[in-house]
């Protein structure tokens, strides 16, 4: 019974609270971040409350074997670059532990780890695949590759069977100080259903990877149960490739806003992170059965029920 | 004046001892490590005593911007498996933390990083160059390959100009517990030389990359004043490739010892991690004027003078 157990870390931030939802009930789920765990009492959720890079708390997370880790704790990149050492610790030196910590019960747990497209940087080249080398631009993207290394490693030893997600920008997250660079992507669902006006720091003809939170969701329960190939522990998500415009006019449609409340402001830098994502192939990720909204329709209507 | 100094990490070692000598005179030095200082205060050199993981130290190592740094520092692969936790913190969490620190300063340090060809694990490829990929087995690896990402991503803001070069087997280190498990290695060179009988975990045949202590200074001196290129932040260094059975006959040969004193009792192990290392070419650090010892007679001769 305690080898069923899940160790879901993040799980008080947007993507945790909906994966925590999601296997409620499906098996017993360890849940833990710093704050936001107060909607997650639910049957077979046990929350636990504390930073991540807390000996003594991963300590008490690990005591017993787990099936399986979700790590999503992280510092996300804006707030990585506002405060470097934080970020080596909670992005670093934390997740090298707790990985530690979980594989010495010797059950080699599965471990799926939320890397993100950031260990590519920028300016990426006209195509992204499953061959195209990490060159992070970002420390938050350095981070990710890092502990992509770390887990390939451990999983190479037969400590834990891990797999690394490389998740593109995720929608829409809540419109709150996030830390996150690409925060336009989630405001301009806010903006547009509340009839604000938003400047994007982005030209129309930007080109985003997107992924709504769901279909995120759906990825991250569906890899706990994929085979552990210790020859692919990293993957590129399938992401829907969109322009920034024709993302304001389906925004626009499906709240009934008028898509001109969004103007253009472009920021070279933001453009170049996150505006000039080329052609997306996961051949890797699509043989394994995981899919992307599908439609630029499902995935606005999909980021709208977050709202 | 400042800004040409150069701090040394792992100073006290049987490779940094070398290397402060090398370089004392030429340039004003910050020499530091926990241990081993005793004989380096030299004209221009200043000794700093204390743990790399120690925040203050290195604040106060880096107060004044430097013209350059050679990181040496490193708990080696076998004591990184016998104390993971101390070794995350010494070979990931300490870097980390000390490139952000020189590089705060906005001029660009030179870089110098002692990486390892424990980077691509075992079993090898049948060929070894500039293209094969990073591949760790050892914790310690992993950490190398894990801080020559982030040299390459601090390199590319133009935080640092680092190069991560990629050490092979380094001989003659002195007979002492060193925590590294390519240790029979040097142990080879005083048992010769001292008549006493040695027993090789590798097989006649093994095949190993190595250089002199004296040639890899040169190399680390030399990488000092390399032209920084932020595309090519990783070098795999010149050694020679030589087979056990040749170096026994060499260093017995050098010191007028028996052969037989080295008998073989090969360990699956080591043999896989240290004796089955195949044809190694390095064009890009060729092309740079790196060079190995150039002979047999030369490497042991060079280690031999290290006794």
């Amino acid at each position: 019974m305690a080898a069923e157990r899940i160790l879901i870390t993040g799980a008080g931030g947007f993507v945790g609270q909906a994966l925590v939802r999601a296997l409620a009930g499906t098996r017993p789920i360890i849940a833990t971040d710093r704050a936001g765990l107060e909607g997650l009492a639910l049957p077979g959720v046990t929350c636990v409350s504390g930073e991540i890079d807390d000996l003594a708390l991963v300590a008490a997370l690990t005591a017993e074997p787990l099936a399986a880790i979700i790590h999503l704790a992280t510092i996300p990149g804006g707030a990585a670059e506002a405060d470097p050492a934080l970020a080596a610790r909670i992005n670093v030196a934390a997740p090298m532990a707790l990985i530690d910590a979980a594989a010495a019960h010797g059950n080699a747990p599965r471990l799926i780890f939320a890397s993100s497209i950031a260990v590519f940087g920028d300016p990426l080249p006209p195509h992204v695949d499953d061959e195209t080398p990490v060159r992070p631009m970002l420390r938050y993207g350095a981070h990710k590759a890092m502990i992509e290394e770390w887990i390939a490693t451990l999983t190479r030893r037969g400590g834990v069977r891990g797999l690394s997600l490389r998740l593109p920008g995720i929608i829409a997250r809540p419109l709150a100080p996030s830390g996150m660079k690409s925060a336009f992507l989630s405001n301009l669902f806010h903006a547009l259903k509340a009839r604000d006006p938003i400047t994007l720091p982005v030209s129309p003809d930007a080109t985003c990877w997107l992924l709504s939170r769901q279909a995120l969701v759906t990825q991250l329960v569906a890899a706990l149960d994929l085979p552990s190939d210790p020859e692919t522990t990293r993957l590129n998500l399938p992401a829907l490739r969109i322009r920034m415009s024709d993302l304001v006019a389906e925004v626009a449609r499906q709240t009934g806003a008028d898509p001109a409340l969004a103007t253009y402001a472009p920021d070279p830098a933001i453009e170049a992170a996150f505006g000039a994502q080329p052609p997306l192939s996961t051949p890797a990720a699509d043989a394994l059965g995981l899919a992307h909204d599908g439609t630029l329709a499902a995935l606005v209507a999909s980021a709208l029920a977050d709202l």
